[in-house]
């Protein structure tokens, strides 16, 4: 379809683990990464908006998995964004292998940030240059869901490292992520279940600062929230297992 | 020069650091990812190694680095293997800018493991795949430097997570660098400044396992040990600041 852009890909040896599929964290990798060389490459990525003090801010991600690749396996990405809102900004992905068989649909929703007046930005700010890409095709899984604050049963602390920040001095994604991942009960890890994943991104998290990662198993969902020294809930996120 | 095999690459946001420069740690990916797949182009990788149960194992890395590139720098990484011993291979790098002037120079050592008896092998024992491509050029830098037990002055533990271990179950190698980098003094990656690495991999850590890390000052120089609970030394390794 019209505005949706495909890109090839292959599970490379450093991002599977023990049970040789990809991780998680590199599966978002792929997906965040694409999403900044299609915005890019159509003219609306941080690159183009940066002359305007403007830049995206990643707000909720959805992830749906039915199977993490294993190594090697060569794989299309297709990302399109649809739907926005006046503040919100929808991209899509489907991962899907050599058959055209979908293995993982995702949902991403983004804000523009005015990162000198620390002010989100009404899209329509760039109409001229987001609009002509905006997409017809539906999202290929639910919109995210609502996280509620959670009662954590099982509670790690996390001080924010060297290493877990990006350009911008704040906690990367994927380390949010990957902080979560590591309090699983790796049996689920290790037979590949298959889950949908949500994450809230609420707050940014800064070098030095000592994090709490509470966690909390609801039936079949295990429910993560991160909280500040401060007291500010900075993420919360829900892992769903099939 | 035969033998010497050149690679194209740039580097990516998600490499770089708040100071727009690529970090330590995806350097080093850059460096150990090709070396898998040069080793693989050329017949000797352990896809090849893997049917007689060989597998490659780092046991050292040494890195000088000039300078960190910028985001989006286009570099040449060049590697080849020589001076080989009949238990040691040993592999070189060079990173150039579009210029052609060198910023990294990079060594490592790997041992030939036989995986089921789990224990060294004898390089000859692929010397029909392997010798062909032994290159007469000399290595860019200096041999590994010898790493004595240190005195540590800031130790931190670290427990091993899922996120660090890599398919063999074991804590993948540019996780310890990353452990050590996190305790540096954060001005001296501001500066960017120059310094010579010298790593020992001497012991592997597995999922669970609790870890100190040891580090001390001396002059210009900052020493590591990690050590496992058990009270084997997994790593050394120096940082000498230019």
């Amino acid at each position: 379809m019209k505005n949706q852009t495909t890109y090839h890909y292959q599970v490379a040896t450093q991002n599977v683990d023990f049970t040789y599929r990809a991780t998680i964290d590199s599966l978002g990798n792929y997906i965040l990464n694409t999403a900044g060389i299609d915005a890019q490459g159509k003219g609306f990525g941080v690159d183009a908006l940066s002359p305007q003090n403007l830049t995206w801010v990643l707000s909720k991600l959805v992830f749906e998995v039915d199977s993490r690749p294993e190594q090697f396996t060569e794989f299309d990405l297709t990302t399109w964004v649809n739907q926005n809102t006046r503040l919100v900004s929808t991209r899509n992905f489907t991962l899907s292998d050599k058959d055209g068989k979908m293995f993982i649909r995702a949902l991403s929703q983004w804000c523009m940030l005015d990162y000198v007046r620390r002010v989100p930005v009404n899209l329509e700010t760039i109409e001229e240059l987001y609009n002509p890409y905006i997409c017809e095709a539906l999202s290929p899984c639910e919109q995210p869901k609502r996280l509620r604050p959670i009662e954590p049963e099982v509670v790690k602390e996390h001080i924010v490292v060297y290493s877990d920040i990006d350009f911008n001095c704040h906690m990367n994604t994927m380390r949010y992520i990957g902080l979560m991942v590591d309090m699983l009960d790796i049996e689920l890890l290790k037979q590949n279940c298959p889950f949908r994943l949500d994450v809230h991104f609420m707050n940014e998290c800064v070098l030095g600062q000592k994090l709490t990662v509470g966690m909390q198993t609801v039936d079949e969902t295990t429910l993560f929230e991160i909280t500040r020294e401060d007291g500010v809930v900075a993420c919360r996120a829900s892992f769903e297992w099939k």
